[in-house]
């Protein structure tokens, strides 16, 4: 059994590569925001790197060692993150850790899939968590998810797009019309790929994630050997035009389904509906859909990889742990994210403030000039017009005006209706909507 | 301080509504798997209704009252589950059932974004849980993402249709060539909309559940007051149509958004861009989509409303408090979402057992007859072509057969590809795709 942790949680990292180093990141830019949420601090208080000496000058402001065993031999760790990969040492680290009674928090898609029984049993036996949030899809929660979120369903099926590399080769062979080689070259050139690109173009990435996720929503033992794995190595640019000509797009999909008879598990390029949303799933990004008997189909979305999204589900597992650890069953399961000492920090601001652009209906007279009217006033305002439709109205009264505006305060632009309603050629309420990129530019 | 229970969740059902007779319907139907999950079972000990000769015949094996007060002063109560909806007397209620020590869970999101931090600050102090999955985006788990699964990121922005109705009636708007009124009549006729419509078309359900993600994302008190609220019926079809031209769709959006000098909290109707992956959203779905520093956006996607879909979030929060209730760790947050007696109920599959439609393209020579050939050994099989894609070929010696299969067995498939892949007019192997609809008709 684990003791329970009363001062801040003292984390092990084995490993500072690329999401050992966004974990380092994250953890120290949102210290304060995740103790207050957890009610404690998380930190790192030994870190395992194969060269200590290539750290130098870094400041981790902790112990830093080149051997692993150390960290998990280490009393004073609490909680051992494994971001190292690869099979071994990573296993015997995970083993010891467990039976030192340590909770495990892993990104280790190839090492759970293989070898996940042995070490969930141990984990069983001891009393301890073993996390793997990160494993799969990156920081979308879908571990999370299935196990928690859905824990009221039977889950019937899910279907993913789990593999960024080979998204990211499909939708250069769709949208660009690359074929294969010069798309998997792209993708390596950008990062995507790795230079031995086979665990990725041939679906073992994608089927150690799906076995995992078959494993939380099935309740069944992991079974890497049995999954069916076909990649897309064998795709031509042919096929992409064809199944588009047919109404389809190709996706590497894991699929995992419960039969009255057994599970599916399979990993291998699949034709679409092209209205379908897993469809509009782009380039590196990740998508899980899930169907439940009683929610019906839920879908998560979001990056698959990288250092911080990677980094976000590894710290998500952290403050888990950590609240496992609280006795105060309010931080376990909170009401709110926060401890109720931080929670008026931030006031709401006034519409006035907001800054957006513009989507604006004006009703006006037919007649020359009104839009030169409209326009001077805008301007006024410092307000410019990023594009406009004007209908043909021909003998029509009354000429709808539409107007897309760039950016702007809300205050500004409401000083300039007020001018626009008072003109005496315009016939009816100004209609104004908001206009809203989302991440993309508006 | 909540006491631990050990035996049985005895749970207390406030309203045997939709919502609340999903509630018993899905946890019942799966009482199996969730006993299993959670290490111990879950059931309603007592139902609150408010004609409780109405439930003759209706066999609900357990205690049921006219008198939900009776409830919760039961002692024998662990969890109160409010979904009678309204202000008074569910506010008395949940207020008494957090005075008596027990955990509440409920789906109210006008009480909670109007009354909430009354109800938080009172379960805080007394250490019980008060959890609202439900409330918002049925059975979505994005209150669960938010304040679990991206606990590691500062959340920048939100933005989500949140409110199933609005966004049914701008679809039709758009995609049926429909009015407001008649779009608006066609929600009511298939109850996605109410007789009185207004808290839905007028933006008060999505400011309702807007004001519970922002307290969750941002750590700040719920105020429901100052939360910006615009609906849609000021819409006119053709503002549909020129934010259309413009390359926009226009949603029903609940923004939040963190800025140095505080939140921006404001539900208006908003054009975004047409390929945005929410602007795909249609119908009576919900999206909500995240953007946090560490991970990047997120998107979760599903049935915003309907007794089921509601259920589902209702019965995770029972789970999560059950789990709370737990000693084990490894219940509180289990790394696999079964009890490991039940891990090999059901086997992998092998995959000549699936069944899919499939997609196959064929190489042969330029020839009269070859379709037919082929044709007929599918049939010999009991395969059926849906589609078939010949491009001319020209003088090509070698011309590409697409065929799209109806399902079937894929063994059946295998076995008839054995025999045309040895046709002697087959130059290269045949490329088999599988296509599958995702709930759709593929």
């Amino acid at each position: 059994m684990s003791r329970p942790v009363m001062g801040p949680v003292r984390v092990g990292l084995l490993g500072m590569g690329t999401v050992g180093g966004g974990t380092v990141r994250v953890l120290r830019r949102n210290a304060g925001e995740i103790a207050r949420r957890v009610g404690r601090e998380i930190v790192i208080a030994q870190a395992a790197v194969r060269n200590p000496a290539r750290l130098q000058g870094l400041d981790l402001g902790c112990l830093v060692t080149s051997d692993p065993f150390a960290v998990v031999r280490n009393p004073e760790i609490d909680v051992v993150v494994e971001v190292m990969g690869g099979i071994e040492p990573a296993r015997s680290l995970i083993l010891e850790a467990i039976a030192a009674g340590k909770h495990v928090v892993t990104a280790n898609k190839a090492l759970l899939a293989e070898h996940g029984n042995v070490i969930f049993a141990a984990a069983q036996e001891q009393g301890v968590v073993v996390a793997f949030e990160a494993a799969v899809a990156g920081g979308i929660p879908i571990i999370k998810a299935i196990r928690e979120g859905l824990a009221g369903n039977r889950i019937q099926w899910l279907a993913g797009i789990i593999n960024g590399t080979s998204n990211y080769i499909l939708t250069q062979m769709r949208a660009e019309a690359k074929d294969f080689p010069s798309a998997l070259a792209e993708a390596q050139r950008l990062g995507y790929a790795e230079a031995d690109p086979g665990l990725d173009i041939d679906g073992g990435d994608a089927a150690h994630k799906l076995t995992l996720l078959a494993s939380i929503a099935f309740g069944i033992p992991v079974d890497f050997a049995h999954c069916h794995v076909e990649g897309i190595r064998n795709l031509d640019r042919v096929d992409v035009v064809y199944a588009e000509d047919l109404g389809y797009r190709i996706k590497l999909l894991g699929i995992a389904k419960r039969r009255a008879d057994g599970v599916e598990l399979r990993v291998h390029p699949t034709l679409i509906p092209e209205r379908h949303l897993l469809a509009s799933v782009e380039g590196p990004f990740n998508a899980v859909l899930v169907d439940g008997d009683a929610v019906g189909q839920t879908l998560y979305y979001g990056r698959g990889a990288g250092a911080e999204p990677t980094a976000s589900a590894i710290v998500a597992d952290l403050v888990d742990v950590a609240r496992t650890l609280t006795a105060d069953p309010s931080n376990r399961v909170p009401h709110l994210a926060f401890q109720p000492d931080c929670m008026s920090a931030l006031p709401l601001l006034p519409m006035a403030a907001v800054e957006s652009a513009y989507y604006l209906r004006i009703h006006a007279h037919n007649r020359p000039g009104v839009l030169a009217q409209v326009a001077t006033v805008l301007a006024e305002h410092d307000i410019s017009i990023e594009a406009l439709v004007q209908k043909e109205a021909g003998a029509a009264a009354d000429v709808p005006i539409v107007l897309l505006l760039h950016r702007c305060r809300e205050g500004d632009l409401d000083a300039a209706l007020a001018r626009i309603q008072a003109l005496p050629v315009v016939t009816r309420p100004v209609l104004r909507l908001r206009v809203e990129g989302l991440g993309e530019s508006a």
